[in-house]
């Protein structure tokens, strides 16, 4: 099922050492101006090598639109784009074939289908995310020219280090693209920064937490009751390999309310549909599970045998994780923007 | 959209004072041995008047198989099942025609839909949950059938009572339909049930929190990459009302984990698809936002007016949620159980 | 598979000889005016024992309502509606436990489910149309209140009698429902009414032609290029029973055309889409299975055995068929009616 | 919707005179062995300038390979291919903006969807059906390692010359292949070679008839009711431009049948599902819309105008329409083969 959406619909390929990756988007209605500037700017907030916290994996992510547009403006017809991999470095991987990493992917995929590619995880590689950025970038376009709408997300934990002496929901936007953490706290971003280098120099990763804040949302976005937005919201974002919760609103804290309390507050959704107001989602990430520590590792012939991982990988996963779960948050919008009229008198052609 | 599934399709519908609710469960393989009585114990399980912690209002939630079974078991062809209303007191929510609920979904479906059945909810009530507890429990014939799979779900924390003694996968699974608050764990459950008084008396509700385990989980299913199976979890649980998180494994505790750690960590899912290992799911609950206290409201012509509510409800969730969450778990496991192929070699007829 | 439709989803479910049978609407906006009188009237029009051209078996088919309903307006919610089978005379059957039926669907839905509802052919009767024509309705008004959308169809052969002086969309429509074979053109109807007549008494059954046409029918209703409309009106008629063939426009005919004229021919498609201009659709239906001669009939122990048929039967399926047929071409045009915006400037909420 | 398939997903995108066309295959097994060169040679056989039955265009339609197999096999991950567009003269086509062909999907495109790439059809042109062959390619080997299915396709009828001398499903499948219209009788072949010249030289085209033969098809494919087989190959076929009817097994001849004699018939299909007899289905196919006479064309200001095209185009399509129609037909038994299970003893891991 590599397919996202019932009405924009995006559907992605591709494996981390393959010749390429890419994304079909069908059901983006015609006449919306795009570039390939602008679909590149979000692919490079996501691309590796971008400083120390990144993967040295250098790779232009340079994207090509194969179908779709045309004169500057989408025509109602898929959309079709690709980026080909380059310093693909197979050989780094060639170890791979005799051992399963820990805390990958690769154990399970290899006995659900038998024949894989081992190759820097194949399809089960981070690297998947960046047809989800390109689907994202058509989707967030959608929302500011319906409503203005807004997906802006940050670094709200990372290391151990919170940015806790602000709300989530008001951080500084304008910070979050200045620091290689994307956190949106400048001083917190410092710590974590130091934090990360301090683990990495250890042979470790760390983890971290994503809040998300969407403004200015259409709505009654939603469609009870196997439809709920919240539910939607998390299947996309859990779709991302390494997070581990998702919250909405008052969260986990829910457990402790009471509800004179809980009903005075407004969470952007209720009964399942979305209200206008801001909707805040926080998301827990797991560390990297490639370190460069020695491990225990099993192995396709059924035995345990001793692992020290080779590739490159990055110490932690939430600053370019920052525009892939934006990129689910706004697809998942698209989707129910896009969705059949509710009422007899929106029926008409 | 009130299908939920892709394989294993559940199909509900009812409101909350109409004629009836039910559910048509398509896909669900011919074969499988069922009766009235099984399906009518796991709706006893979730229907009202159970004891002081749920609403007083009386149903038997009698169900009536229409069709797909024939003596005793399915035959591959759609599964109709109804319960019809019984006590609806309809008059008790005429007040609710010119009053939007704080807290629940009337404003926004009103707003949505236009034209709307205001008594009770309508189909926002929690009362639509019955309907998936009847596919939940075909659900979980299918998977006890293939690998002897077990879900099994407790309240872990009510009215800021924490059932913290002992570790959310060891509780009492032999206590939890014992006390009225469905908690593995006895003496946790003594004081639980004096909070969820104490808050009743004092026209309040509570919230609190659900732990799920599932135990003997078939391996791999799971179809990544938007199939991942913690996604698709996600989804099914979110899409109840009341539920403001969802985490799995090391959950929120996630952002403060390092990668030694964490590789060595079982949490029954690796990149999308089940281990086999145990699956634990934590889940919070807001608390029922019907309370007997003075609240403001809005109103359908744009006033603010106070507002004391009438009806009957529940002054906490989780009891009667149980074995609706199982359902959800079930239901999206079965799905995937009866997934595609995933090799040629299994491809046959 | 047992749902119709994405946007306007209609699921269907029971057994001939079952305790019911009903749909499932869902995704119908709310606001759509609807009582059940409209739908009772819909299905008395294909309901059995109208006339010595269908089987004395005797079933009111009184539709009763369940959900999605209030104050006779629909209310965005899915709309159940049930009819209990009444003179199910189950007896009648029990031989074919031992015997599949000739050209029936006996045998082979044996083999793929091994436990079947032998009575009447359990899910693969004709019976279960009924459920088909109560989405019919709903789409049907649908339909009439966005464009003032008719579809109307007539028997345009049968027994060999073909209504051959009229073009096929020049049928008389106040005439089709004056006789019992539902033919446009009052001459032929007394024809095929003798023909069938003939054939019953030899003990045979016949087959027959049935024309369908739409009229002033919203443009542009279709989706390339796998969503064209002839695609989707093919799939949704091609679905019933006995039906072999079907065509639109110049139909089988187009083989032996040139360009010059083809192109000047209004078809009411083109390019997969809808062009406002009337449809014309021909639908080949074999004569019924069950004939009262001796027959060779395969048995589940892989024998042949000397086969008299009991129970009660059509002499031929076209006259009954033409309200099934009606409401596929509705509910496929009405699906399409609620598809997702094409252009950014519809894109709003 | 530019996916086919519920199961086998088969996704294409790509306009006439854009970068190029492709597909997404997802959902196909892992362990498929397939080549580059299997691909490229269906392509060879549905590609331009072949003969003298073809448009000049000169296209190589070069498959590239983008993801999904890996050491010559699939791994289970989407399957990605594209060929990009050489002679694309799209100056050819500038006077496209200012004018609709006749009988061509120009100008519904234009009004649904308002801004369209004019040039050769965009989307809508037949270069869309070399993203179906591709497909294709993939669903026949499933179903040739499965139960060495077969499915054959020739030109039945074309320019007016039917291959009458032989039953429809006795023709040479050696000799389709070796005449330019893809007809197995040699003799019909040459006179309808005549004839399409013929025809050419006076500035028409002409209309055919294919027929197609599955044999060995697995049993029981087909999910009740909706999924009945025929629906879905009819949707499959009908989705191809400029068909215009489908019929299988006794077809439109079905209206002059009686039942003893019906009862007897091997179709291949029975209650919906394959029976594992051969099957039969006939299409008629429209002549082409691109004429070189002069002709009354809209325009997007709504006048009328004298109209002769330019660009390059088929006298017939038939026998290019030969490969894309039994793709079609692949494809839809393929999704069927990969259904769910339909009995609980077939529910395994």
């Amino acid at each position: 099922m590599n397919t996202f959406g019932r009405n924009f619909r995006v559907t992605t390929f591709g494996e981390s050492h393959g010749v390429a990756l890419g994304a079909v988007i069908d059901g983006c209605p015609a006449g919306l101006e795009i570039s390939t500037e602008e679909i590149q700017a979000e692919l490079n907030r996501r691309k590796p090598g971008q400083s120390a916290m990144a993967t040295p994996r250098i790779e232009k992510d340079q994207v090509e639109i194969l179908s779709g547009i045309f004169e500057g403006k989408t025509i109602g017809t898929p959309i079709a784009c690709i980026v080909r991999n380059q310093n693909q470095a197979s050989k780094d991987y060639d170890f791979l074939k005799e051992v399963f990493r820990p805390g990958h992917a690769d154990e399970g995929w290899f006995y659900k289908y038998e024949h894989r590619d081992h190759r820097g995880g194949g399809r089960s590689s981070g690297r998947e995310t960046l047809a989800r950025v390109i689907g994202g970038t058509f989707a967030k376009k959608i929302l500011a020219e319906n409503n203005a709408t807004q997906i802006i997300a940050h670094v709200s934990s990372l290391a151990g280090v919170d940015s806790c002496d602000i709300s989530h929901a008001d951080f500084d936007t304008a910070e979050i693209e200045k620091n290689p953490v994307r956190c949106g706290d400048k001083k917190a971003a410092e710590k974590m920064i130091e934090a990360v280098i301090d683990a990495k120099r250890k042979s470790e990763s760390v983890g971290g937490e994503i809040t998300i804040c969407i403004k200015n949302c259409a709505k009654y976005l939603g469609t009870p009751v196997f439809g709920k937005i919240e539910g939607e919201l998390a299947r996309g974002i859990m779709s991302c390999g390494a997070v581990r919760s998702f919250e909405y609103g008052i969260g986990s804290k829910a457990k402790h309310q009471v509800g004179s309390m809980q009903n005075k507050r407004k969470e952007g959704i209720s009964g399942g549909l979305t209200t206008g107001d801001d909707i805040i989602i926080t998301v827990s990430v797991k560390p990297t599970p490639s370190i460069s520590q020695k491990q225990k590792a099993n192995t396709p012939n059924g035995e345990i045998s001793d692992f020290v991982i080779g590739g490159r990988h990055d110490p932690t996963i939430p600053p370019r994780l920052v525009p892939v779960l934006e990129s689910m948050v706004a697809m998942t919008l698209a989707d129910f923007l896009l969705e059949s009229p509710d009422r007899m008198n929106q029926v008409f052609r």
